[in-house]
């Protein structure tokens, strides 16, 4: 390809037409369609197009609702954004399982945020201390104007430590500062914040009469929120007596359904590749409603999985135990969530979701979305311990590739009974449907 | 809410109707929008709605460009998916720094996947290796049949090892399972074949004379394959004399912003707040890349961050050197893509961004992914120590409360000018735009 000069500077149009100049033939045609991505009203697309940068069309992603979550007693029907099959599925049909065995209990423990200034400081470390316990007020005062709207809402500036990492990194030190951002994530507030306190320190210590002059050069690295907030976290539970759980595919009763599952869930807590697979399963589910609810899953993750390794071995985020004929299945995850700011009031499905759970504030959607995910993790080792996971999966792909083949209702039909016993795969059901009746 | 049964029976439209009846008023007529998301061509539609379950509508992500990425010599415009301001700004602004400077080096580790049966097998540890050790071959054989297709595209299964992790939990095992995939994702070809090799191993541990009663019950728990894949690897660099990276805002020479981009790497190596944050952002661009072309972002992050945390600390995946004059900046980071299989060709949006990339193969579009993830961290570490990180970040946040509120060009203009130097919040904007004319 051709490097190009300004292309943000084209518009949309001219965009896509230069794009579609560097391809040819069918390719070139097949391009130009993604105009028929666009959004109907002119003024939603723009909406849309200013997200992000060097905008030409719109990525769909499906929206989907599983149904029939009780949670503390309310019911919820939660939209989830997901392109691989079976989530929604298994999510949906966990929250019907748990529905009439009490449903699912969530609490939040803490909603707190942080985030550093990272600086380095060449000098006597006590003398550092005593200027920051004497300058620590004037920190808060000089950032208080960023600081007026978030208190009117009951948040703000929690605390400022100073921390020493110099055994680290040489001459390496830290202002970590913890916030209560209520129902926003806060991310600009937090930063904010934080280069205005960098800025003050830096300033306050070239004027600080006891440092030296190698002292009072305090060189700020930089200034940033932490996406790791494992004090910004949520249990999730579901619980029942182990006969209550009924009975599974393949005559399993509930007990040795109980014990299979609780081992699942040890393997997961020690061994990496499991514990890996495990947690991408939990995932499936958070991130669904995160991405529903215009949140952040990329902030959503790097927490989770450093959390998932916090002692020193990436192990399960969930635990299940059973004891005294009680079956318990637990989730234990931080999640930063916002209802307010960012694009949960922007991006008009993001809205959508938000309606459809009753406006749930940063702390009741912390603990819808664990839910979920408990849910998924429910459902994917429900799975795994019975049947396996291919049955469900692969009847899902099998309908996938009958669209993408355009396969009509009756080749559709018969290709369900044929592959209920045969491996489904792409040329496999191409070829069955080339001796079955055309599709056009 | 109320709760429903056969939610998943009720056509699309009956969904949607259901749905709306639960709310009332202006949100019940809000809440009809959704259809406005419908692609207009229903087929297509089709699709997009059996890539999972109870869909009723389209989440839309904004659909850009990063162009000019010289990777291994070989130009790229590349496709991301993002919802978050500023990244394909920063991923296009680092994709034109290196294009002068050498442009982004690339090369694929490895592409070796895996999965495991884990079991339990009660009884003498030498019986079962060596029981295993004369029916591996067995197994290979009972699932040749999966296998065909995949060994006419040059891959397969590679190899079958016993691991003892009684150490871990008691009686318990694995078959761990490594295979080439080629240009898929390749995750059912593993699970059918790993499924097979439970069924296989069991039934022959039922019928192997010298295991005792006991021995020969191994109990399943599950198989499945791994997310985490270290040996899935690709390492993306770039590199240059220390003074050609020029010179930077506030008159920072290169020397000094070198000095201070290495620091700054330093750190997240060494502290989790920040390697969080530092790795999160890697991941912006890595997301994008992988969303935009029908990949599982899911797999992607939990694998990622596990192999940062694979020393027992959680750490930055990007390493920064200054040496003899020489700055150079390197990602070493496992990814698991597909080219081929699952979405990458379901999703037109998804052909359209291989069509863009020029039809790579998995190992390419490896390199691809992982070149974004460096720039973006290129870009934001950039940010961080020079300009700070809200000045760019409050610009793209000003417009979207801008169109949000339905501003017209002459109060965009206005906005712009007097936020230069004053605080972005939603109360802030649309208190100054109700100073200046009205919006309608």
């Amino acid at each position: 390809m051709k490097t190009i000069s300004g292309f943000s500077k084209l518009s949309k149009n001219e965009k896509i037409e230069w794009l579609a100049q560097q391809l040819s033939g069918q390719e070139q045609e097949d391009f130009l369609n993604i105009k028929d991505f666009w959004h109907s009203d002119e003024q939603t697309q723009k909406v849309m197009d200013d997200f992000s940068e060097n905008t030409i069309s719109n990525f769909y992603f499906p929206f989907g609702i599983a149904p029939n979550f009780s949670i503390n007693d309310k019911v919820y029907h939660v939209p989830m954004v997901i392109e691989e099959s079976s989530v929604v599925a298994a999510a949906s049909k966990s929250a019907k399982f748990w529905l009439s065995r009490g449903g699912f209990k969530a609490k939040v423990v803490d909603s707190t945020k942080a985030g550093q200034v990272h600086f380095i400081y060449q000098g006597d470390k006590e003398k550092l201390f005593s200027f920051f316990n004497i300058n620590k007020i004037n920190l808060k005062n000089a950032a208080a104007p960023l600081a007026v709207n978030m208190e009117k809402r009951g948040g703000g500036i929690k605390d400022i430590s100073l921390r020493d990492k110099t055994d680290s990194l040489e001459n390496y030190y830290q202002l970590d500062v913890t916030f209560d951002t209520c129902d926003a994530m806060g991310a600009n507030f937090i930063n904010s914040i934080l280069e205005s306190f960098a800025q003050t320190f830096q300033d306050m210590a070239a004027q600080h009469t006891f440092f030296n002059e190698q002292e009072q050069q305090i060189q700020i690295i930089m200034s940033i929120l932490t996406n790791y907030t494992p004090e910004c976290r949520v249990v999730a539970s579901v619980e029942c007596d182990v006969e209550q759980l009924g009975e599974f595919s393949g005559g399993m009763d509930a007990f040795e359904f109980a014990q299979k599952f609780e081992r699942a869930v040890q393997i997961a807590k020690v061994d990496v590749n499991r514990a890996v697979t495990h947690n991408k399963g939990i995932l499936n589910g958070i991130d669904a409603v995160v991405l529903a609810t215009g949140n952040d899953f990329r902030a959503v993750e790097a927490c989770v999985h450093a959390y998932a390794a916090r002692d020193g071995q990436y192990r399960s985020l969930s635990s299940c135990t059973v004891k005294d004929n009680k079956f318990k299945f637990e989730l234990d995850i931080p999640l930063a969530l916002g209802t307010v700011g960012g694009l949960t009031s922007l991006h008009p499905m993001a809205k959508t979701s938000l309606s459809v759970l009753g406006h749930p504030d940063a702390k009741e959607l912390m603990m819808i979305t664990a839910c979920v995910g408990l849910a998924q993790n429910f459902g994917a080792v429900r799975s795994l311990v019975t049947t396996g996971i291919q049955k469900g999966h692969m009847k899902m792909h099998l309908l996938n590739i009958l669209n993408q083949l355009e396969a009509n209702e009756e080749q559709i039909s018969l290709a369900k009974d044929r592959f209920e016993d045969h491996a489904v795969s792409f040329a496999a059901v191409r070829e069955f449907l080339a001796q079955t009746a055309p599709a056009r």
